[in-house]
Parts: C-alpha cells; sequence; structure tokens
C-alpha cells in the first residue's frame, strides 16, 4: 500500500475548498486540487494562484493544482488514470444564489452535469468514496426548527439550490445502483471565518453578510443594508446558523476517518446548531475589529425566512465532530483576513 | 420569409418520434430529425435506416436525418448554424424505466444534460420556441383521479421519473430568465397503436403492456402476465390512461400553430382521459386480432398503482386538441403494425 492517500478536491481553491485543503494535509492526506477559478478572479503571483501560494505557506508543503474544468471529461480521465483517489471531495460548482435566476442553463450545467461527469469517472476508475457539498437551502422555508436530516427537502426556489437537491437526488440514486459506494452528503449552513493565519479566506465580493459585515469595518462600504427588522426573532433581525470554515472543513476530516467498506448514502448537516441574528454578528465583528458598523433596516428580501438553523447533533453522534471554535475566534479570524487582505487575493499577491 | 418552417425533432426516429415526424410533414412543416437509435436497435436497408425510409414512404418525401447525439455540443451547434430551426421539439432520451433504477448516471446524463445542450444550442442561436416530452410519472403517486396539471409533480421513484422532472423544473428556470422564450410541457400518458399504413410502430421489444400483448397474440410469447387482479379497479387489473400515436403527435402539431410571440411556459397532459384497464386491452386486442390472448394474473409490481389517468382538457381548451381515434382503430392500427412487423424494424427491410 502506497503511503500517499490522494484525495480529489474538486473547486479546492474556493473559500471553503482551500480550508478543506489545508486540513486534508494536516491530517496526513494529499489532495489533488482542481479548479478554473469560477467564482473569483484569479489572481496570480509569478504565474502561479496565489490562494495556492498562500495554502503551501500554511501547510508548508508544495501543492498539487491542476486547472481542470469539471465540464471536461476527457481531462477528468487523464487525472483519474494519473492518481488513484482514495476519495473525492467534491466541491466546485457555481453559487451566487441570485445571479441564478438569470443564469439557469450555466448553473444547470456546470452543477448537475460537472457532477454527473466526476460520478462517472469515479466509476470508470473504481473510486468509490465521495462527500458532496451541498447545501441548508435545499430545506427550502424550513417548517421546523432546528432543521434536523429529516426534514423535507426540495422546496428550493432558486436553479442554485435545485441543483444541489438535484444532485443530492441523484447521488440516492447512484448509491442505489452502486452498492458499495460511500457517499456523503454535507449539507452545509453558513460558514464564516477564516483559517488563523489569516492567509486565506473568502472573496470579499461574496455576497453573504459577513463579506458585507466585514467590508464596512474596514470602512470600503458606507453601511450595512439589514434586510428585515421585524422578524420573529430576538432582535427582529434574521436569524441564521454560522459555523467557522475551519470546524466545517474538519467535519470532511472526520467524515475521511470514518469511510467504511460498508457502502450506502448518509446526509450530514453541518452547522453550529447555533441562533445568531444579523445584529450580534454586526456586534461580534464590532468587537473583534474594534471599528463602528453603521447599518440601516430596510425592506425584507423576497423569499427570506426569519430563522434557519440547523440540528447538527447526527454528524456529532456518528461522526464524533462538533464545531469547536468560538464566536470570537470567528470573528477575529474574519477580521484578521479581512484587514490583511481587504481586497481579497487580488492586490494581495506577496506573501 | 422562407416557406421552408425547420423543426428540429431530437429523438425523431423513435416510437413517438417517428409519428411526430409524418404529422409535421402533412402539417407542412419541414422536420429535421436527430437521433442516434439509443433505445432500439439501428436495422437498416443499403445503409440508411429502415425506419427512415418507411416515414417516407408514408410522406412521400425525402426527410432529413443526421445522426447526431444530444450529448455532442458541437456537432448540435453546426446543425442550429445550419438551420434555422423554427422550434424544437426535444424528445431524445433514455426511456426504459426500471433499467434507469441500474443505470442512474447514463440516465441522468443523457436526459439531464442533453435537455441542457439543446437548450443551450436553442440560446445561442436565437431559437425559443421549445416543445419537451415529459411523462404523466412525474406525478408519482396520483393524489386524486383524474389527474390533472396542477396535481402536485416529483414523487418519482425511477431516475428515469425523477430525470424527466428535473427537466421540467430546469425549463421553468429557462422559462422565468428567457421571457420571451415559448415552452410547452407535454405530459404524456400512455401512447399505444401505430400509424395506419402498418409502416411505422413501436418496437414490439418495448417493456410496455401492449407491445407484450401484441407479442402475445402475434404468437412469440406462450401468455401474458398481468401485475394484480385485486386492484380497486372495476376489473381487478390496472387501470391506466391510453392514447393512440397519431393523436398524440396531432397535439405537436396544434401547439406548433398556436405558438405565439408572448413567452411562457405551458404544461398540458396528453392523455385520452379514458380508464382502461390490462384485461380491457386484452379484449380490444383479441377482437382486433382474431386471437386468443392467454393470461395470468400474478402479483403486483413494486411501486405500480392501481389507477392513473388523465384529466385532458386544458390541452382541449387552449389548443383545440382532443383525441380522434377510437379505441378499435387504436387495436386494429396497432395489430397491422405487429403483424406485419413481428420483429419490429429488424427482419422487415424491403418495403
Amino acid at each position: 500500500m502506497s503511503d500517499v492517500t490522494y484525495i480529489l478536491v474538486t473547486g479546492g481553491v474556493g473559500y471553503i475548498g482551500s480550508h478543506i485543503v489545508v486540513e486534508l494535509v494536516n491530517a496526513g492526506y494529499t489532495p489533488v486540487i482542481i479548479d478554473i477559478f469560477a467564482n473569483a478572479v484569479k489572481a496570480t503571483d509569478n504565474g502561479r494562484p496565489v490562494v495556492i501560494e498562500r495554502m503551501e505557506k500554511i501547510v508548508d508543503k508544495q501543492l498539487i493544482y491542476h486547472d481542470i474544468d469539471i465540464l471536461n471529461k476527457s481531462a477528468l480521465d487523464d487525472l483519474f488514470a494519473k492518481y488513484s483517489f482514495y476519495a473525492v471531495i467534491h466541491l466546485a460548482g457555481l453559487k451566487a444564489m441570485r445571479e441564478s435566476i438569470n443564469m439557469p442553463i450555466e448553473f444547470y450545467k456546470v452543477n448537475v452535469f460537472g457532477t454527473l461527469n466526476i460520478v462517472e469517472c469515479m466509476k470508470e476508475h473504481g473510486v468509490n468514496n465521495l462527500m458532496f457539498s451541498s447545501s441548508g437551502s435545499v430545506y427550502g422555508t424550513p417548517q421546523y426548527l432546528p432543521i434536523d436530516e429529516k426534514h423535507a427537502v426540495g422546496g428550493c426556489l432558486t436553479p442554485y439550490g435545485k441543483s444541489k437537491y438535484f444532485i443530492e437526488e441523484i447521488l440516492r440514486d447512484v448509491s442505489k445502483a452502486e452498492k458499495n459506494w460511500n457517499i456523503i452528503l454535507f449539507r452545509y449552513f453558513n460558514p464564516v471565518g477564516s483559517h488563523k493565519s489569516g492567509l486565506i479566506g473568502e472573496d470579499p465580493r461574496a455576497t453573504n453578510l459577513m463579506s458585507y459585515v466585514a467590508q464596512v469595518a474596514i470602512g470600503r462600504k458606507p453601511h450595512l443594508s439589514v434586510f428585515g427588522g421585524d422578524y420573529d426573532t430576538h432582535d427582529g433581525t434574521g436569524v441564521r446558523d454560522y459555523v467557522h470554515v475551519v470546524d466545517l472543513a474538519l467535519g470532511h476530516i472526520a467524515a475521511l476517518k470514518q469511510f467504511t467498506t460498508k457502502g450506502g448514502l448518509k446526509i450530514y448537516n453541518l452547522g453550529s446548531g447555533k441562533e445568531c441574528s444579523v445584529l450580534d454578528m454586526v456586534r461580534g465583528m464590532e468587537k473583534a475589529s474594534g471599528k463602528k458598523i453603521p447599518y440601516k433596516i430596510v425592506d425584507r428580501k423576497d423569499g427570506d425566512v426569519g430563522s434557519s438553523y440547523s440540528d447538527a447533533t447526527l454528524i456529532q453522534t456518528e461522526l464524533g465532530w462538533k464545531p469547536e471554535k468560538n464566536y470570537e475566534e470567528m470573528f477575529e479570524d474574519l477580521w484578521r483576513w479581512q484587514k490583511n487582505n481587504p481586497e481579497g487575493y487580488e492586490t494581495a499577491n506577496s506573501i
């Protein structure tokens, strides 16, 4: 047996992917990253993507990276022929939820067909361990809280959410046909924070709350618009389930260690299970940054719900994973990344 | 304006496709057929597919046929560049429902990704009229009868049914993003019968009731197995909604004539709206063929329902279409095809 355990990480340079890659190396695995920077500008330093250099600095090792599109089946075939993968962590896909409404064809093609290519390669090359990055958005509007894995799925409103739901259903069918495969569907809630080095983190142009909060803290945006102040929550603003991205990454490592040869499909929420409102997040970031974060309460957004948070006990029971980071670390880590890299990787090329 | 109105028919040599092609020509359109014989053996006569020759004999015209796979985007691009299509009738796809359980990857790839390729070509080449061959199976287990278009969808059990449902959802999203497109989703119930010439018809290896009944009538199979004799129906056997394939084809012509420039998505059941049991069908075929059709009642099949039939009034109201053929014609036409072509196109090459 080789002492190198290759793990394919599709979308491995993204926000979540980069943190998973770091934790894979920390845990002794050899990640093989493929990515085409579909969701981000590809900032390079002497021709190499900055994010790769940053990850390499963190783990003090050279990383394997290939510029391969998951839509390119023959390039994937060559990759699967080159490495004998123990498992695939499939994160690649388009993710801008609101954009997906205007670009349904692109979203379904990249997300659904891309996944079919990955799964087909796995079958053809005898790889049978798969983790897929699904989303809490497959639950649609919560019918009860906290949302456990038994909650109904499929009430998704956007092509993004539907594409995740379709892929889940496809992988359920694959699991029935390929009985020796181990498949894990992770339903991510809201990842925030960054690696404690401050070297990697989320693109500040991401259209989620905390990217916006951080941009206000750093003075690049004048104020935060809070969509809805009259929800039935402790302070009237929307409540979500935020999980430190490093904790989320460690969930994948816990799963990897427990892959059995029994086969079957498992579904786990990856969230903190904690309720946190917009204003809680604003205050947390004000404390971590020492900056005032002005905000304005504006109208609710169509389709938004007041509260959404997970019951994240199943993964704790079955895989022994639970979030280790507290909220202070989450804010401090996010602030460190943001302060050191106000424009993300784009203008922060030198390490 | 050209006096030739090209209509792309994907899957145009199949059972339903071939009947649509004939009616398109009858109605003055110029069908362009693409097909790769994915669901049937490609019987040829002097290098030409027999089914094409048969259709040409019926319409007394040469037909345009290209051996193009809907998975081959660049070949599709060339085709869309060559012809200026007025509309696309998209029928191509894998259809063996029970097979799909063991081959989910193939079914999703051909059906879902194939459709995305077609839709992407339409967008790139400015074609905005689309009909898609969905299926009554998107309704899953009927919650009430007859099933109208407002019935819930998505409770499908097989990758085949799910792929149809996913495509419907994808096309709904496409319709929201491309507001000037006209999209019609036809939910087919159970097409039977053949063109009255007896020259074209369904592959006798098809795994549906009437193909089997016809095979027993012609003496190629000893008896019919009737799955379930204790359903809550008028004679205990399963009740379905059978529609003459020529009527079904004419539904597409009716829709084509009514395509507007307003844009939007419409969904129509394409069924007869009539209830017909297995034993009704057996008796009808016995009468048409003059043969005894022995049958044995055996256990129900997992997942089968007792009754499923459509409310087909919406298409009658909105498109002015209704089934014209009676049951006698359905059986007589099926019997003529079957008698003249006991092995389908395979051993019946000369016309």
